[in-house]
């Protein structure tokens, strides 16, 4: 497995990467995003993942949430994977839809033609791209946590549980040990699309330790990650037993 | 003077804006962001303005630099111009040169045709817009404090002087209380464009009070930026008396 370097810049004492290298699940090329922290010099580090929203890339993550800056404090490898396969032969949809199509992958593998021969996201972020890092970078694999954005804090859900749907998993019984989900009241999605009650309501039924916190005024930009992104590695730090004293 | 909301999105607990609004100094629409911290809903904040470099526009800094939070922390409204004018009937440099012309307004009034006519950023950043965001934000305009990047980086020396080449005006006699500057060691530009030590001689040969930090390993890009960008705001915050306990 060959990881080339499409650019790296030093940033908060450690070094933001961004590689790219070719998938065997997605049968494309793939980039994703790593900041290494310093302390990655020394020994192995955790990481945590962070699963983007439709239209974004690696990129949007790792140039507007600043998660940086908290990355290093804690020592915490950050990686930003793309969220769907790209290529001329990857189909889109045909009218153009953001949410469907590239950028727009959802973090599951397609099942029917034309899709399923690269839209396998699920498979290339469970399995080969955590062997891909575990083999070029000083990643502890041993301790990973997930988070993510619109449909990628739904992705990384089910990632966590390894289907689709992150309500109806509960229902079934799938659990985690806890959730921290912090929602804008001004999200423009809020009341049509993404429901948060839901997910409140199946994990109260299920004893799940979900946290919610509704953020007065805030939206579904990144001006929003950017302001709860250090509460959210704090806590995933703490899920790692890594000391996260401010 | 009328300004119009483009957008705006709460972020570290303050707004963030980008304000559109006619220049009568450059005869075109411009555009600036404003971060307004919650501290101005009671009374007027001190004003940091950032000059950005070459090719940005006022989202950059703003979407990039992780700016906010310390922002937020010391009740500063920070204001990120454009970088030249833009329009149908601004002329750009003919073979698209990324350093002359649109993105490229190096904050100076042009004096000669075609530039003369809309490219005055000088007296745009220097009188229009203080006016313009006296007359319509919460802002403190007896407190104001200016830094930037790269092309911005010299523009705030030399509009903090109101001349154009910072090492001659202080040859010239110009003086500053303080100026803090960090320099990235792998900078691309560093060698043949940047050339700091003249700064750092004129300044010592002055008795300016500069500090010239050479950042190791760190580039000419926006993560160098936001690795240090609450340092600087720290040092205008002080510089305005505002109480700066990190």
């Amino acid at each position: 497995m060959t990881l080339e370097v499409v650019s790296q810049a030093r940033c908060f004492d450690g070094t933001q990467f961004v590689y790219r290298h070719a998938s065997t699940v997605t049968g494309t090329n793939m980039q994703f995003a790593a900041f290494v922290p310093a302390q990655a010099e020394h020994a192995k580090v955790p990481v945590v993942w962070f699963l983007s929203g439709l239209t974004c890339t690696e990129e949007n993550f790792t140039v507007k949430a600043g998660a940086q800056r908290v990355a290093s404090e804690l020592g915490l490898m950050v990686i930003a994977p793309d969220t769907s396969p790209r290529g001329t032969d990857v189909p889109d949809d045909a009218a153009g839809a953001y949410d469907f199509g590239l950028g727009a992958g959802f973090y599951l593998d397609a099942t029917v033609a034309p899709w399923a021969q690269h839209y396998r996201m699920r498979t290339y972020i469970e399995s080969e791209l955590p062997t891909v890092i575990g083999e070029s970078l000083p990643a502890d694999l041993t301790r990973q946590s997930i988070m993510g954005h619109s449909m990628g804090g739904h992705g990384a859900m089910t990632i966590a549980w390894r289907l689709y749907d992150s309500c109806a998993l509960i229902e079934d019984g799938a659990r985690l040990d806890g959730l921290l989900v912090d929602q804008g009241t001004t999200d423009n999605f809020l009341k049509e699309q993404l429901h948060p009650e839901i997910l409140d309501e199946v994990c109260r039924a299920a004893g799940i330790n979900l946290t919610l916190r509704y953020q007065q005024g805030y939206d579904h930009s990144y001006f929003f990650i950017a302001t709860f992104v250090a509460d959210h590695l704090r806590y995933h730090a703490s899920a790692l037993g890594v000391p996260t004293n401010p």
